[in-house]
C-alpha cells in the first residue's frame, strides 16, 4: 500500500514516523510544508522538512518535541557573545544539516535534491518532497499586523490573534519533482495531524498540490490535530476559533472541505456532524507505539 | 608608546597578546594576514584573523595551538553525516563567529567593519584591522600544481614543496581603512613570528602597506619564527630552505629586505651577519609569561 502524507512539523512529523513503522519500506512519501522555511544567519532553514527527516530518522528529540536529540547549543551561544541574530534557536547538530543545505543552494541545487541526498544520507526508504522547491512563504495577518511566520510564530511568540493567512508566491509555485507522481501513484493519501492553516494549507496552496488532491481517485483520509478542543501544542486551537468559529470535528473537516473523505479524530471530541465520517481513536502520540497505533487506525480508514 | 603589528595566525597571535599584555591599552593595533581566508560550508573564515582575535580575548586553545579553548565539534560531526564538506575543522563555537561574519559581509559589511564590531564584542581595545577589505588569496605553486592556501595547508597536509607564493588580488587589493593610518601613527612597527611566505609576504602585497613599512621613519622589527633554524610548527623552515636557500637569521631578513631595522632571534640559532642587527632571547612562546618577555624584547630592540 502506498502512501501519499501531506505534513507540517513536529506532530505531522511524529505520525510520519508511525507511518512508515507499519508500511513496508519505500511505501510512504512524504510532502512537506515549506511554508515557514525562513534565512537565520544566513542559513536555509526548513523547519517542517528538518522535523519530518529526524523523525524518520529516529533523531528527534522526543522529550523537547523539536530539534535533535543529544543537541548542544554552543555555536548560538557564540553567536550572541559576538553581538549576531540569535532569536531563532539553532543547536550545534541542526546547524551542520543547514550549512550543508544552504550550501547546495546556493550552489544551485534545488531544494527537492538536497532533500533526497539528505533522507538518503540518513538511509531513509521514505521519501520526502517539499511541496515546492519555489519560494512559498507564511505571511500571518494580525490585528498588530502582518508577520512573516517565523517571525510571528517565533519572534512574537505566536501570541497575536490570527485573522487570516496568506502564502507568498504560492500562484505561481510548481509542486516539487515527483510530488505529484507520488500522490497520483498512492493507494491512499493522508493528511497528518498539524496545523491546517500553517502547516497544510501552505502545501495545498500549491495549486496543482490542490487539484490533485480534489481529482483524487483514492481516499484521502485527515488526521486532526486536536485533542478535545485543544492543540497538542502550538496555536491551531485559537486560529481556529478566531478563523473558523471553533474547534470541533467539523470545523477541521471544514479546513479540508472537498478534499477529505474521512476524519481520525480524538476520543476526547465529539464526532457531531463533521460533514466527513469521524473515526474515533486516541490520537495522542505520546510514545512511538501510540504514533504508530494512530498510524495505523488512518490507513484502515483510507483503506 | 603606539605599535603597529603585522602578524598571520597562531604565533603570531600569540605574540600579539604578549604586545597587547605589555603595552598600555589601547597603544596595539594588528594587522591581520588575509590572504589563507576561505569559505568553507559557504561560510567566510578568516584564520589568521580569528586566531589573533582569539588570543587578544583570551579565548583561544593553548594546548591545540589554533581555534578556541572548550570548542566542540558537533556542527561539523553533522555535516560529515549529511555528506556535507567537511574537509576544513570548523568547532561548534567557531562556526558562531564564522555564521556572524558571513552574514554580515553578505550584507555588504566590509571585512575590516565586521572584524572591528568582533573585537568590540570581545571588549578589546587592541585594533585588528585585516590586510585588505578586497580579496586578496595566497596561491602556493608546487611540483604537484597550483594550490589555493587551505587547499593546500590543510586538504593535501602541507606536504608539497612550495617553489613560490603567489596573491591573488594583491595588484589591486588596498589597504583596509585604518591599515595605513595606524602604521603613520606608530612609534614602533613589529613584526610577528609568523611564516614569513605566507603569513607576512601576503600583508606586504598590499603595495601601500610595503610602502608604508618602506619609507617608515621609525623602526620596524621583526621577530624570527624560527627555533634553531627549524619552525615551531607549520612549513616555515621547510619553505625556507627550498625558496630561500636556508633557514638562518640572514635568510629570514632577507625575506623582509630593506624593511626591518632589526630581527629577534632565538638563543639557538647563530646570528651570524643577518644583514640587520641580532637581538637574542628566547623566543618559544611557551605561555603567556613567556609571551610578554619576547613582546618585551621586541619592544626594547624597536625603541
Amino acid at each position: 500500500m502506498r502512501v501519499g502524507l501531506l505534513s507540517g512539523g513536529v506532530g505531522g512529523a511524529r505520525f510520519a514516523r508511525g507511518l512508515q513503522d507499519v508500511l513496508e519500506p519505500g511505501a510512504l512519501t512524504v510532502i512537506g510544508n515549506v511554508g515557514d522555511d525562513l534565512e537565520a544567519l544566513g542559513l536555509h532553514v526548513s523547519p517542517d522538512l528538518d522535523s519530518i527527516l529526524y523523525a524518520l530518522a529516529g533523531l528527534n528529540d522526543e522529550e523537547r518535541g523539536w530539534g535533535r536529540a543529544g543537541e548542544t547549543w554552543n555555536a548560538l551561544a557564540a553567536v550572541t557573545a559576538w553581538g549576531g541574530e540569535d532569536w531563532f534557536a539553532l543547536g550545534d547538530l541542526d546547524i551542520g544539516l543547514h550549512l550543508v543545505r544552504t550550501q547546495a543552494l546556493r550552489g544551485g541545487e534545488r531544494l527537492s535534491a538536497v532533500t533526497e541526498r539528505l533522507a538518503g544520507a540518513a538511509g531513509l526508504s521514505t521519501r520526502i518532497i517539499p511541496a515546492s522547491d519555489d519560494r512559498l512563504r507564511t505571511s500571518v495577518h494580525t490585528p498588530a499586523g502582518t508577520f512573516g511566520f517565523q517571525e510571528w510564530f517565533v519572534g512574537r511568540g505566536h501570541r497575536d490573534e490570527v485573522d487570516a493567512v496568506s502564502f507568498d508566491g504560492a500562484e505561481v509555485a510548481q509542486a516539487a519533482p515527483g510530488a505529484l507522481e507520488s500522490l497520483a501513484a498512492a493507494d491512499a493519501v493522508l493528511i497528518a495531524p498539524s496545523n491546517p492553516y500553517v502547516s497544510i494549507q501552505p502545501i495545498l496552496a500549491v495549486r496543482s498540490l490542490r487539484e490533485a488532491l480534489a481529482s483524487r481517485r483514492v481516499r484521502c483520509v485527515a488526521v486532526s490535530p486536536l485533542v478535545g478542543g485543544r492543540a497538542v501544542r502550538g496555536p491551531a486551537d485559537r486560529m481556529l476559533s478566531r478563523m473558523a468559529g471553533g474547534t470541533t470535528p467539523a470545523h477541521i473537516a471544514g479546513c479540508y472541505e472537498g478534499l477529505v473523505d474521512a476524519l481520525v479524530i480524538d476520543e476526547a471530541d465529539a464526532p457531531g456532524d463533521a460533514g466527513v465520517p469521524a473515526v474515533v481513536t486516541s490520537t495522542l502520540m505520546t510514545d512511538l507505539d501510540a504514533a504508530r497505533r494512530l498510524a495505523w487506525v488512518a490507513l484502515e480508514a483510507a483503506r
